[in-house]
Parts: C-alpha cells; sequence; structure tokens
C-alpha cells in the first residue's frame, strides 16, 4: 500500500522542501475559538500570524456552543449575586471533575488565572452583563451571564468545593451564544493583522530529521503550498468525533450510545494524527461528552431515574452529561424517567420523547414496563419516603430536588438509548504543557510544535464529570497560553 | 531538554547506522509467549531468527499465569467431557466479550483456527491431558486440562453463545500451569535454532526517512549494538502495567483501584513505544484486566454482592474479572459481598479478606455497615423470596448459583477498593493486523513492524469482557502469524 503523497499521519521531510509558498512566525490551524485566541496573542506578541481554516468561514464548533465559559474564583458577578467562591474551590471542583488522570498543573493555573481571563475575553469584545439567572438551564435564555451549569450544588461535588455558579456566559438573548463569541474574538484577531485562509486544508506537518517541526502542507485553491512557520504551529483543530475510523479506535463507546454529535463539520482528528506523525502522544481518547438534557422543565429533575432492575442509579440532581453518562452505561441501556402528576413534563430539547408508561399507581408502571415484581415498587416507596424527610440516603439528591412522587397519574419517559439520542464530542487529544507544548511519548517536547483546543486533550477530560463551558473555557484560556509561548521559542 | 541518544520514543536513523554489530532475519523483543511462539514459526519458515530479552532469562509474565488457553469450537477435550461448541458459538463469546470496538477480522481469525492452534501447542511439547474439571475454577488445581473460565454460562453471554468451557489448560499440577507452558516453548524456539540474548535491553528501532523498520539497538553487556533485521523486528514484550507514566497518562483508572500487577517485571510498554516512535497508533489503551478472586470456596458464588446503597449491581456467577470491573465501580468503591451461614467461607486467594459485619439477621448486618434504612433488608428479601423460586429477575444470575441466604448467622465480607486489591494488567497496546503488521494512523502498515501479546491490542480489549486464557491464547496464536508473517515479507 502506497501512502497518499501528503496524510497528516506522516510529517513531510523538511529536508525535501525546495521553497516555501508561505512565511510566518506562527501558523494556526483552525479558526475556532482556540485558534482565535491563539491567533490574538501571538499578534500581541508581535508575531506574523497566518491561520488555515478548512471552512470556507472562522467559528468552527465553537462558534455553535452556548458560549459559557467555565470560570470561578470569585468574580464580579459572583460576588454581585452574593455567591462566594475561591480559587481554592475552583481548583477543587475541576480536580474531582477531571477525574483518575487530572492534569493538575493545568488545572492549577486555569483556576489560578480564570478571573484574568473572564477580564481579557471581555477585553476583547465578549460582553459580559454581569446579571445571574437563578434555576438551572443548560444555556441561559435571557441574556444574563451567570448560571449554574455544572454539578456544583450535587454530591459528591458539593462535599469537596463549595458549591457557587461558575458558568459565565457571553451576554446574548436566547441560546447559542457561541456564535456571538467567535464573531467578536475573529474580529478582534483580524483587527490586530492575523492573515486567514479560509478553504484552507492542512495536509501535514513539515519536519526535519530530529522532529523539530517547521511548519506544514496546506492545500489552499487546489494546490499543496509550503507553510514555513518560523516560530511554530499550532494545533487548534478540534477533536475528532467527525471521523469514524478514529472514533471507532479510540472511543468505540461513543457508536453505542445513538451519537449526535456537536460540530461544525470539520472535528476530523487532523491535528491529532499530525501530532502523531511526529511522534506526539495522546490521552483520555477514549473520553467523550455525552448528555441529553432534560431540564427545562426543572421539575423533571424533580423526577427519578430508574434501570431496568428497577433501581436508582444517581442522583438526578447532578449536571445532565453526568445523568446521560451513567445513564447511558445501565444494563442494555434501558432507562426511564420518572414522574408524578405534579411533576410531568417534557424536556424541551427533547419534546418528541416516548411515554413509556402511564397509570394510576406505581406497581402499574412497573408492571407495563415489565421490571421486576416489587422492585419499583420498592424504589418509590423508599425514595418518596426519604423525600418527604427531605433526605436520600441513597445518593444523596439535594433537598431542593426532593419532593415525593405521589400524585396521580404516573409516567414513565423512556430514555433507552435507541429512543433518545446523546449529543456528544471527544474530550482527548495530544499530551501537551499548560504552555501548549506538545509532548512526545517520553515526555520530552517535539520543537515547534503547540495545541489547544479539542486537539488538545484540556482541562476536561472525563464525561462522568464535564460541566458546560469547560471546553470553551479551556480552549480559550490554553488557545492564549499557545499563542504566547510560540512567538517566545 | 535533551533527548537520551537512545529513547523507545524515537526511532535512530537507518541513514546514520554506520556498520551493523548484528545481522539477522527476524529480530524478537521478548522471550515471552508471544516471542517464543513467532521464533518456533520465523524458524520453521527458514528466517534466521534472534531474540532479545531484556530478563536474565526467558519466560516474561507469561510463565507466572495459569497456562490457560481460551479456545474454543468443539475440541477433543470438551466432546469427550460431553460439550457441544462451534466456532460460531466461540465466535459470538469473544465478539460479546471484546466489548465496544471489537476487532472482528482477529476474532475471525482466532475463532476459526483455534482448534488447530490447540493442536500446533501440543505438536510443541506443552501437554494437555484431555480431562474435565467440574466446578468454577480460577486455574485447575488437579491435572485436568478443561474448566469453565468466563462467563460463557451467565448472563448476558449464555444469551448470544451457547454456553461451553473453554479453559484449555496446560497439564501441570496445581496452579501455575504457565511456567511450565514456558518451557516447553522456550526450549522448542532454541532446539529450532532461535539465538536468545538474555539481559538485551531494546533501546529503540531504527527507521529509515521513509518509515520503514529496519532493526533495532539493543544495550549488551552494556553496549548499545546495532541489529540488523532483515525481514522484520517483532514487538513481543508485553504490556504497560510497569510504566507508571504511561499507566498515569493512558490507564489512570488503574491507580485508582488499588492495584495489584501481575508482571515478571519488565511490562515497561518500551514496545509500544517504540512503536509509536516509528508513527503506530494504540487503542484501547484504558483497558486493564482486574480481578479479585472469590473462588474457591464455590460457594461464595451464592453469596450476592451490594453496594453502599444496599443494591445488587452485577449477576454473581459472571467472571471474576467482569464482577471485579463492576465492583471496582461502585460509588465510593464500597462493596460488600454477603453470606449466610450456609454459604461462609473465606476466598482461598484472599483468606486475609476482612468481616466487616456479623448479625443475627440481615437488619443488623444494615446497620452495621451503615446502609441506608430498609435498602438491604429489601435487597435480602427481594432476593430471598426469588431464589426460592430458582430465578434472579434483576440479574439473571443461573439458577446453580441460586440459594436463598436465610441461614443465621449472616455476614459481610468486604469487597471495598482500600480493603482487597485488585490484580491487574493493561490491554490496550499497538494497532495490529491479524498479520502482526504493525499500523499507523492513516491505517497504513508500516514496513518491517510486527507486534504480538500485550504490545498489541489483541482479542481481549476489555476488561468487562476478559475470560481466563484470553491473553494467552491471543498471544501464542497471533505471536504465530507474526512469526510467519516477517519472514514472508
Amino acid at each position: 500500500m502506497t501512502a497518499p503523497p501528503f496524510t497528516p499521519s506522516r510529517a513531510y521531510p523538511r529536508e525535501e522542501v525546495a521553497r516555501w509558498d508561505i512565511e510566518t512566525d506562527v501558523a494556526i490551524v483552525g479558526f475556532g475559538i482556540a485558534g482565535a485566541c491563539a491567533a490574538i496573542e501571538a499578534r500581541a506578541a508581535g508575531a506574523a500570524v497566518t491561520i488555515f481554516e478548512v471552512a470556507a468561514a472562522a467559528g468552527g464548533s465553537s462558534a455553535m456552543s452556548g458560549g459559557e465559559f467555565y470560570i470561578g474564583g470569585g468574580s464580579a458577578t459572583q460576588k454581585a449575586a452574593g455567591f462566594e467562591d475561591s480559587v481554592e474551590d475552583f481548583r477543587a471542583y475541576l480536580t474531582m471533575a477531571a477525574g483518575p488522570g487530572a492534569d493538575q498543573p493545568r488545572i492549577d493555573i486555569y483556576a489560578e488565572q480564570g478571573l484574568a481571563h473572564l477580564d481579557w475575553l471581555a477585553e476583547q469584545g465578549v460582553p459580559f452583563k454581569g446579571t445571574y439567572l437563578p434555576g438551572r438551564w443548560p444555556e441561559p435564555p435571557t441574556d444574563d451571564t451567570l448560571i449554574w451549569c455544572g454539578s456544583e450544588a450535587a454530591w459528591p461535588f458539593r462535599d469537596v468545593a463549595r458549591p457557587a455558579p461558575r458558568g459565565h456566559t457571553a451576554q446574548a438573548f436566547g441560546r447559542g451564544g457561541g456564535a456571538m463569541v467567535m464573531e467578536r474574538l475573529i474580529a478582534r484577531a483580524l483587527a490586530l493583522g492575523a492573515e486567514p485562509h479560509f478553504s484552507a486544508r492542512a495536509l501535514c506537518l513539515i519536519a526535519d530529521r530530529a522532529g523539530a517541526v517547521h511548519g506544514l502542507v496546506v492545500r489552499i485553491d487546489g494546490t499543496a503550498r509550503m507553510v514555513r512557520a518560523r516560530s511554530g504551529v499550532i494545533l487548534a483543530s478540534g477533536g475528532f468525533i467527525c471521523n469514524d475510523d478514529m472514533v471507532r479506535q479510540y472511543a468505540p463507546r461513543v457508536s453505542t450510545v445513538n451519537p449526535y454529535p456537536i460540530t461544525a463539520g470539520n472535528d476530523d482528528g487532523s491535528g491529532i494524527r499530525m501530532g502523531q506523525s511526529v511522534g506526539a502522544a495522546v490521552t483520555h481518547m477514549e473520553q467523550f461528552f455525552a448528555t441529553r438534557t432534560t431540564f427545562p422543565p426543572e421539575s423533571l429533575i424533580k423526577g427519578i431515574l430508574v434501570n431496568e432492575q428497577g433501581q436508582r442509579f444517581i442522583n438526578e440532581d447532578a449536571y445532565h452529561g453526568r445523568v446521560a453518562q451513567y445513564a447511558l452505561r445501565q444494563s442494555n441501556g434501558r432507562v426511564w424517567m420518572l414522574l408524578d402528576d405534579a411533576t410531568f413534563g417534557r424536556p424541551e430539547s427533547f419534546p418528541q420523547v416516548t411515554i413509556a408508561a402511564v397509570g394510576e399507581s406505581w406497581a402499574e408502571i412497573e408492571a407495563e414496563l415489565g421490571l421486576p415484581v416489587g422492585e419499583l415498587v420498592h424504589t418509590m416507596d423508599a425514595y418518596n419516603r426519604n423525600a418527604a424527610q427531605g433526605t436520600d440516603p441513597l445518593f444523596h439528591k439535594q433537598p431542593e430536588w426532593l419532593q415525593p412522587l405521589t400524585k396521580a397519574p404516573f409516567a414513565a419517559l423512556s430514555a433507552c438509548i435507541p429512543e433518545w439520542p446523546a449529543v456528544v464530542f471527544t474530550l482527548g487529544g495530544l499530551v501537551t504543557r499548560p504552555t501548549g507544548e506538545v509532548l512526545d511519548g517520553a515526555g520530552s517536547v517535539i520543537p515547534g510544535l503547540y495545541a489547544a483546543g479539542r486537539a488538545a486533550c484540556g482541562v476536561p477530560r472525563w464525561g462522568d464529570g464535564y460541566s458546560s463551558g469547560m471546553s470553551l473555557g479551556d480552549a480559550s484560556f490554553f488557545g492564549r497560553l499557545a499563542g504566547k509561548s510560540a512567538p517566545a521559542r
């Protein structure tokens, strides 16, 4: 089998480059939020910056996001709303949320400099109104700019870090604030003189025999161009949810959860593969974000989830992505949300949810769902008895969400895998230092190569611990660091 | 940071090799079972074979195994014991056992040629008495050579493949048949003329600019020797359970389960890193085998396991490694095995198990363990009521193991993570074709490079589906294929 002339999986030898078609200091692959923030900082440092974006316009998958930045530590907005937060609590939350294999140095710098990063975003033109929206929202439906958007107030997170809302969201009416965030950051990068090429596909890196990266080959207008990056190449090209082969190889469980990828269509893993072509290590490749947002209405959080054993398996007030990960792991992927007349509703994000059973008693629901005799009845009896006392001795759901489910008629919404797609994107990627420097398998820096955003494995690296805004926060913050590091080399 | 002169993470340039110190056709790294079987086949094909083993003697971690080969399809031993098995059932079992991301071509060839492989092992001198030992055993304590050693008879496996015992074990008295298996295979490889070097550490591969592998650098007697492998290098160097950095990076959950690695001490991941240095892809790196064997005595399988919610979470008659994986994932790692006077015993493999509670009623045990009020009592009532009918509607434990736990006194053995170490080894590794050819990120063959055994990701690649003998079976079978493929290049 002959390899194609240019493939992300094989670096082109520096020694064979006859002439450079394009010369720059910092070459950035991808004009999503990591690329935009890297460009802004690299320009601020005086470097010539060229951005290669495979799509016809900038924005990437970041522009499809909610525009939330998961940042805490005691912002003005948090304080104005009456919440105390600290760098220590923020750090502790992030550490638990990163799961086994948390990257502590990365978490530390993100926690310590998070508030300054919010200020910086504002300076770039991202508006934050500074107002808090109470309740539980996946994204603010108003133009408020602080919400609860993780598992802060839920067990076991509340036991390690004082709860506070940390979802700092760009001011925009309604959902999808990410488009506005990107509009501002793109404008800023361009105003500062970053030079973009659109419909420009990065084909492979250019590296010398010693393994140092000198540039990349980019296809522009159908022609392969040799691009010299005197300071470095920053891979800000996103994750790999669009690459079926990589998903199958690295995150095969994605295919089992009825996936509905969140992506602008170019999260093809090519940046990760380019990194690997020069010996870069990858980590947490099996991890992915998955969710099936139930609220609004909030009353659904007062319902309970049971598996095919008729057992509860999670505190239902945890972050929706955590709840989803647990649900997706139950045997045969069979899970139902149980509601009474006082809590019944259809998830706004999935109004076509299947109503799997309706009945005048929980015994009827149990029978209709075909659950083991007596199990659901016991689960409901125990839950209701405890909820009436304001406690959940099994999973420590918080009192705010505890309400006996005793008002007939009762209903079961299907959360079985085939019936409710899971929104997904990948969390694994290249191993980097907080500076963005890409590391090889021995932990050595690969000279001239940087990565940020979902091409790198960042602060969020555990589906069970994800919170909204972690990826945008990480990608913007570490995009900046990469943009500072490369010119300083 | 300057890279050391030779590191597994960077291939040495072919162009800079001034002279070859050692020349051979097939260079094999590691003299465990994959290396031994590769050597036998490569010699049979007429190739000059040189084996580099880092330890002072051959055997590797394979020699510490039980000497079981997970192979089915209708062997003479299976038939003599009255079991029907088929290639189709064997294949179906392996496919489910490989989990999401099963490698179907690999499974297919293993299932189809498994019986011939057993014959081949016998021809090499590995004795199989041909007798079946009834019951449930981690390894035969007798010199019988067929046992049940997976989840064949347990839900959900029994629903996809007709159950049959497939643990074909080398004949040896008592446990640890792996030492005898290796003695025979090592002797055979040497008799055929494979040339071994012991205390010989493979430092890095030697590759040309195009990425083809030509040999490796090996340290022998303190000196780096340039080894030319005209046909190819076979990495048979084992997994990475001894490499803390790699475990932290790739399989961080290992560190959370109180790990007790099974290894002869050289599963340092260096083969995997050498593969990566020439662009090889890796897969399933987060997966690991883990177990805490409860039986014998078999009566413990009749006990039940509950988590800190007082809920059961698995059919306790599944393979001990599957049961352990589920136990290790329960909240706070807190799990207990509940037994009555009729079933009580201490696990032979862990007699120092902590008895966490003893009582005259399940309510007493529930209180002593601090479980939510009424949960364990309900779990036991329901389990006992159903067990008396010979059913387990929750987890489908088979009737053979269902016995009401009603004879006081009652006891709870602690299976909490800190109190009971989990025996572990890694399952992830290099991506290979069934031939052993190592593939890069684009799915192209890396010329001259082969891998087998736990340096490669094999048939077993899912902790939840592992069965005893899968790794030895896979390593010996695909070691042979690599040993055939390399000389044919």
